[in-house]
């Protein structure tokens, strides 16, 4: 099961996923000034980043919406990169946050799942509840497909909506109870489903919450570095398990040497477990 | 602003919104048959829908699912659809239902506001707060852009979340509250502002009791037809005032003739305001 193999990358190389969030402002001149397309532009930078860290990451996550913003071309640059990422052999995790009732909900399993931009894992949105995931189960079934449903998400807003109290506990709990729920069916031998959590760490003692009541819910977290998630904050949840991998994009593909910001994240975070 | 632009249309023509969602499985066989591309066949039956009811209708929504679905050329043909809505002068929403934070929802604003994929409207989920809204403020701005926003969708399990408790009201009426709250700075000459809600009409009652709730509210209303909803049940919510759209995709595109397909729609929720 994919979700057996990303485990087993975890375990293998550390936590760390890097987010492939590519913005022209990150760019530099030597391939900016290039001859090329928009698309071969971005992709000479993907394709750097990967190049430099791939035998260190758990997997990537890469962010749909900085391709849709240059329209068609960006998103052959999407696809590019992920079918790159694929050949290096590493896991990818569409962030693509989709988030529509079962025949919509189709159509974007057979976007993300199949063709042009096959991906691993999803990211998906619970507004709409379980119509919104159920759509993706035939690709679970097989074992080599999984997804993150967002939970609580590290930004300043999510207290909008997700923090509301809902019968003595925060909306976000709720969600995270049902991801756990409709993950049972699909529990790999390492003990985690094929539904995960999106669950930011910039609030440490949420994710340690969420993770003691749904033991079998793999982590996705977003937060850290940039927007101000630490590897100290995670101690408390990886001390038992190393239950899900930590995004850093902009600390680790804007740096000079992105291969030496992999490898301080991760001794930013596994420091504190010795 | 566009909403009065929209609020005009739908009392010159009725509240009624084609949604071309189109499918492989609904393309009729002299189309299929072409010795076209995907792209192109997709592009030709939409127009033919098009041509056929752009006099009628207030405005038209396109589901992005559906293009994703097959890719770049899918996508490519996402983009010509809505450049041929605008050709002939007609309002279109992109129903793409993103939700994302500051930095990654400015980006989809880029997409979806400008180049390839853009588009007068566009539906957001709400579930990250406010973050997800703010960034495209900057085009609501000018007025010639709005959003709808998700508040109570028209799927069966939409009560998973949307109906929990949450103060002695539903969690869709919390949030109704926002939009309207978040639309108070764009409010047009017809007293609608540029950020509407997405209410399902399979429960007539819940749109009315938002709409007497939140008065600066226009409303896009799917789940007519296919999915349940009738034109009795929004009698209650047009009788004083037409304060959303309504719309129907399968019903009109797989109907042989979608000219009168609308023209019977229009005539159902109509006939209860007489």
């Amino acid at each position: 099961m994919i979700i057996d193999r990303l485990y087993e990358e975890v375990l293998k190389k550390g936590p760390i996923c890097v987010g492939i969030d590519t913005r022209i402002e990150y760019i530099p001149n030597d391939i900016l000034n290039d001859e090329t397309t928009i698309e071969e532009k971005i992709f000479k930078f993907n394709k750097r980043i990967i190049d430099e860290t791939h035998d260190l990451v758990a997997c990537y996550k890469v962010q749909i919406a900085c391709y849709e913003a240059f329209g068609i071309d960006g998103l052959k640059a999407y696809s590019k990169t992920l079918k790159y990422i694929k050949e290096k052999g590493n896991i990818v995790i569409g962030d693509i946050k989709r988030g529509d009732i079962s025949s919509t909900a189709k159509m974007y399993a057979k976007a993300h799942f199949e063709g042009d931009f096959e991906v691993d894992f999803i990211t998906v949105n619970p507004y709409m509840g379980y119509d919104a995931i159920s759509p993706y189960c035939e690709y679970l079934e097989k074992g080599n497909k999984g997804l993150f449903v967002l939970a609580k998400t590290s930004n300043e807003s999510s207290k909008d909506f997700q923090e509301l109290e809902v019968d003595d506990e925060p909306l976000y709990m709720k969600v995270s109870k049902e991801i756990e729920k409709w993950g049972e069916k699909y529990v790999g031998k390492n003990g985690f489903s094929l539904i995960g959590s999106v669950v930011g760490c910039t609030n440490p003692k949420e994710i340690v919450d969420i993770s003691n009541t749904c033991k079998n819910t793999f982590f996705l977290i977003p937060g850290y570095g940039a927007q101000g998630g630490k590897g100290k904050g995670l101690s408390a949840l990886f001390k038992n398990n190393m239950c899900g991998v930590v995004n850093s994009s902009r600390g680790i593909i804007t740096s000079y040497n992105p291969r030496e910001a992999v490898l301080e994240m991760k001794e930013d975070i596994l420091k504190w477990l010795r």
